[in-house]
């Protein structure tokens, strides 16, 4: 069982920067997210784009934000369950909720905060029959541990971003690989078009187009694929570990919706005239996933609102402790983990 | 009269990525501040000092951060009236709004937002008896131009940052600096004091404490000064072009409380449910300048606040017009310059 403060749902920039407010309250974090890695939409959809809104950045790449924000609340050290969905919420008789995931991983906490953008990022899978007979077999929809690919024959299947990228990488991990797409031409950054087709010439990926992966064998685990070149119909069978259709992932709200919240226009309603709480008490939405008259889903908001919905947690939690709030100039960042920023202070120095 | 679509009376961090926000709404913005300089209470009061929570940046200057914003708003060409203070407001006809300040400037606009801060910084004035008569004619408080210094005699009071750092930068443009401060002590940033120290050594700033100007004199404008020596009342005259007394600038709500606008605590009462407006429709209050319950005063509220603001104008301004909200990676920024900046586009492109 995970405890925390702050169970926060969603590691999109709202959630990461949750955890700097709620930790220059003192008040420990722990966030889920279904995707491999921190960042929200910034990190899966558009990492190497420029975002020209947020205050105090004339451009910053949507990953080097997530960077920056992981940078920013390490003092803090949150806890994250990364790969995983958060499934179904209890209340306990304490008043604490109980998080559980997908993979029944257990969080507890007196405050959840919800910042789960425009719901849990589910990979579109390929319509195959056997698919899931091989899911953790052989077959993954997205790269959690590259590692795991060391030394493996792999088959990427896909034609954007994530397929051109994700062959980049691994052929400097894996034994083989092929990539597989049902089209010529390729949709991504130049650069990794270019790369890609600079590999496949080198012959470090091995390029089957337009094709499709039709049928998948192997006893237990993913051990062939055949792959069927749709030009000609003709077809191709392929010795590999793993197959990794990378078709994309779409958010979904997903069981979130199923928690009693008020769900208006697939997000859910918070009083924005003070704390961005949900109906349910000790229960926060901020970011993407809240909705409420003249709502804009920019990651500026998000930011406010996490800032806000920390200050009223830190009353829940402490209902009898004034807060004093204390510019970060003035009282410095003090983290879990000992470390101290601090403004250089003024001198008071005679003159002769 | 100047005319612009939103005057903004204040151009703290928040009134300036105010400007921002309008700007991709192709709404032209005009800053009024009483300060000489953009960035509110971050350049005036600190901006050597770090800010630890302004959501991307694990530490920012406060100094850096305007610099930051006046470079991001430079596509939507803000026009400033700096050095004054707004001081009435009246309705036209035509309901636009007519601001004009102590020095007479005339500003119209159907939206004005306040982005006051916690008030226009009026400087700490020494008390003598006919120090406003030489106001403008070798007395001033607040240090425009550095240029107007140029060759001139100089005498600065005061033993906090500006003081020293003045000090400091007039060495290089006036013929003669003279510091007087009361206390042999000054209190500043290390490196400031350490630096007046070694320009007092090599004779470039001439130094008087325990000490404090007590008479002016000039016919017309300012020709001589009496410093007494507070340790043994000794008194001495120096021949001065300009006395600069830096004695710190305090924030005064001042004319703006008299407006008709709702204050509580000081602050401007504002819809934080919808808009952030005041009672008076058309006039917006954003950034430490407001109150609502739960209100912090933060920079990156401020920011939210301007951003929520700027869509609510724009409704005014054009009642029949869909504003279809576009992300800054998607539509880039269009300047009123002409310039553009947009997120490179992905290709298309086939491998073979
Ligand atoms: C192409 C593109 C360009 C954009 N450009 C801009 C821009 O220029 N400026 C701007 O301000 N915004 C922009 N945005 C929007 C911006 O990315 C979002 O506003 C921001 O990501 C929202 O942050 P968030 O943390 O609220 O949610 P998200 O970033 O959506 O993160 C939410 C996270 O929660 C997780 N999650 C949800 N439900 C669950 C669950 N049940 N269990 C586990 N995890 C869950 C999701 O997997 C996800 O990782 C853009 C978006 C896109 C797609
Ligand atoms: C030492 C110190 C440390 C701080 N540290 C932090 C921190 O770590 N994090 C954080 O978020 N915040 C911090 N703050 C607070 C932060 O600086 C303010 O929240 C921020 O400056 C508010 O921005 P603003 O644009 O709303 O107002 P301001 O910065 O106050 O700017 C308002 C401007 O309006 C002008 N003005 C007002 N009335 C008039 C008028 N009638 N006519 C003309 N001009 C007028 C003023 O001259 C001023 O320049 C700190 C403040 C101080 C003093």
């Amino acid at each position: 069982m995970i405890k925390t403060d702050i169970l926060i749902i969603g590691a999109g920039p709202t959630g990461l920067f949750a955890v700097f407010e709620a930790g220059l309250l003192q008040l420990k974090c722990h966030l889920i997210d279904a995707l491999p890695q921190p960042g929200g939409q910034c990190a899966e959809i558009y990492p190497k784009k420029p975002i020209y809104d947020i205050p105090g950045f004339p451009e910053v790449l949507a990953g080097e934000l997530v960077d920056n924000l992981m940078e920013q609340i390490k003092p803090f050290q949150p806890g994250f369950t990364l790969g995983e969905r958060a499934e179904t919420i209890e209340k306990l008789e304490d008043g604490s909720f109980l998080v559980t995931t997908n993979k029944g991983t257990k969080h507890q906490a007196p405050i959840v905060a919800i910042a789960g953008g425009l719901g849990s990022f589910e990979p579109r899978k390929p319509l195959m029959k056997n698919l899931s007979d091989y899911e953790d077999n052989g077959v993954a929809y997205m790269i959690k541990e590259p590692e795991i690919y060391r030394g493996k024959k792999v088959l990427i299947a896909g034609g954007g971003d994530s397929a051109l990228d994700w062959s980049i990488f691994l052929t400097e991990v894996a034994d083989e690989v092929t990539l597989v797409h049902r089209r010529n031409e390729f949709r991504g950054a130049l650069d990794s078009v270019e790369k890609v087709q600079e590999l496949k010439n080198q012959g470090k990926i091995h390029l089957i187009t337009p094709a499709e992966v039709v049928t998948l064998h192997g006893e237990g685990k993913l051990e062939k694929v055949t792959v069927r070149k749709t030009d000609s119909d003709e077809e191709v069978d392929v010795v590999v570990d793993n197959f990794i259709p990378l078709f994309g992932l779409s958010p979904k709200l997903g069981p979130i919706a199923d928690w009693g919240l008020e769900i208006e226009k697939n997000a859910i309603k918070v009083n924005n005239a003070l704390d961005y709480q949900t109906n349910i008490p000790g229960i926060y939405a901020i970011g993407d996933v809240n909705t409420y008259p003249g709502k804009l889903k920019l990651i500026l908001c998000g930011f406010h609102e996490a800032t806000l919905m920390c200050q009223s947690a830190y009353q829940r939690i402490h209902p009898d402790k004034k807060y004093v709030m204390k510019y970060t100039t003035v009282g410095g960042v003090i983290g879990f983990d000992g470390s101290k920023k601090e403004a250089p202070k003024a001198v008071v120095k005679a003159i002769d």
